[in-house]
């Protein structure tokens, strides 16, 4: 298939040689030059403008974007214009599922067809073999659903369902997952913070080895530790890009209890902060009841 | 090696084919004779008490005990006087670290070596390749070393150290797995209450390929889904044998924050109770100071 990929950052130039592995012909735009550049190094065909990746493709044009989340309206927009009734544009960045359908009902308008696509697997899954969550219109799947088998690993796609689905899995995976590394964090906790002195290396080996636990997370674990014995060179600070949060608002919207995964995204918060001022209002008042002692700065 | 097993429960006879598979000589005892007969026709030298095993062993003997934790030291009081200097009680239950590091001590007072195994994996494990966390002395590991290469997956065993090490690193890799259970039924339940229409099977088999979250847990939960695509014939109530709230002991006792896994256990309390005290407590305080309405039994 010939497809139109825009966005050539760490995950679209992946993808797109992904593709080009599986002999699909790419035509490949980035507001970067040197990105364009990079990617027809290995084959692409590289584009200027959104008219000319347009006209490089053949109807229905198949579209993938592949850009911050930040500018995905912005390239709508100024891609629109040049589409065709008919044309399906892919969207397989970290989007909230609910803009996801708003971008799919607006350019339904236009009679282009709009998937929302989550990714999960990292670089290394886009350059070899990625997740794919994939929601929208069935009559689309059918026309794109060879560019997803062939990027990801073997079993490694769902169609989903209709428009939002793809993203929507995308966020709720993102939640367990926040909750699963959270788990995994507080129990090396507990073994750093205790009398026996474990080489946590050799402890998430084992674990990856035939245990309950075994997991991607925990190899990534053992890694980790096999880099740096205690990660002594790193700071317990977590941070967060969003989909964590989201699951949250969406489990208070539907009102459903998710204590763990919220737990799990708190804790991300609190571990931004050297100190609290709950820790400071806490201390006041064991202070102003029962005299206890406070430290002060 | 020959060595004598008493406990032919379902992960004793399984841990006793697995170790006659490797050419390991199992002398074996259990308080029900039919257990004695049943192995025996796997290989198994069945013996009727504690004072011909023993005699069926050669110094040093290695004693893999394999009984429910309840009945450990009953087995072990039983056991002490027929043994030797230097003999090995492998116990390789469910016990809590700390009644390890007891027995260790009881048993050292006569010369006796003692290893605490947390065992991983199932049944399933057991019979093919299971997961050991072994504690013990050092000099004891170098002569029980070949049973637990021979009977694990590959990697999956690791001496951790002094006594009590192996079942602490159980008690903490059960906390982890709470927690990691929690994360993924609360995606799932987000997902039974959104606005969209999920087949819950394909869901956990795409997140198994490819994902961040593929594990064997998620495994376990495309396989779950398969047989009931939306758990219909189960209820909600989760039950727990003791090393999630081991660990949140433990953690407490190290004041370690790891709220992700309290909080995890907490939830499997409430899901013992159909309705609860807190609530009847909220409600009635909503009513007293807003007038809000109460649901009467």
């Amino acid at each position: 298939m010939k497809i139109g990929l825009i966005g050539l950052g760490k995950m679209g130039l992946n993808i797109g040689q992904n593709l080009m592995d599986h002999n699909h012909e790419v035509v490949a735009f980035d507001v970067n030059p040197d990105a364009v550049d990079e990617i027809s190094k290995h084959g692409a065909k590289g584009v200027t403008s959104y008219q000319q990746l347009v006209e490089s493709l053949e109807a229905p044009r198949v579209i993938w974007v592949m850009v911050p989340h930040s500018v995905v309206d912005a390239v709508i927009s100024e891609l629109t214009p040049v589409l065709s009734e008919g044309d399906i544009v892919i969207e397989a960045g970290n989007s909230h599922y609910k803009e996801s359908v708003r971008r799919y009902q607006e350019l339904k308008e236009f009679g282009i067809r709009f998937m929302d696509v989550g990714t999960s697997g990292g670089m290394a899954g886009a350059r070899n073999g990625a997740c794919y969550m994939v929601g929208g219109d069935a009559d689309a799947w059918s026309v794109v659903e060879p560019v997803f088998r062939d990027t990801a690993v073997e079993n490694g796609y769902i169609y989903a369902g209709k428009a939002g689905s793809g993203h929507y899995l995308k966020m709720v995976h993102n939640g367990i997952e926040y909750g699963m590394m959270a788990a995994i964090g507080e129990g090396f906790e507990v073994l750093e913070k205790s009398d026996f002195d474990f080489d946590y290396e050799q402890v998430a080996k084992v674990w990856n080895n035939g245990s309950v636990i075994r997991s991607w997370l925990m190899e990534l674990t053992e890694n980790a530790f096999s880099k740096d014995a205690k990660l002594d060179e790193l700071k317990g600070v977590m941070h967060s890009s969003g989909e964590g949060k989201w699951t949250i608002e969406e489990a208070l919207d539907l009102q459903t209890a998710t204590p763990v995964i919220a737990m799990s995204l708190l804790m991300r918060y609190r571990s931004l902060e050297n100190d609290t001022f709950t820790g400071k209002v806490v201390a006041a008042l064991r202070n102003e009841f029962g005299g206890h002692a406070v430290e002060k700065k």
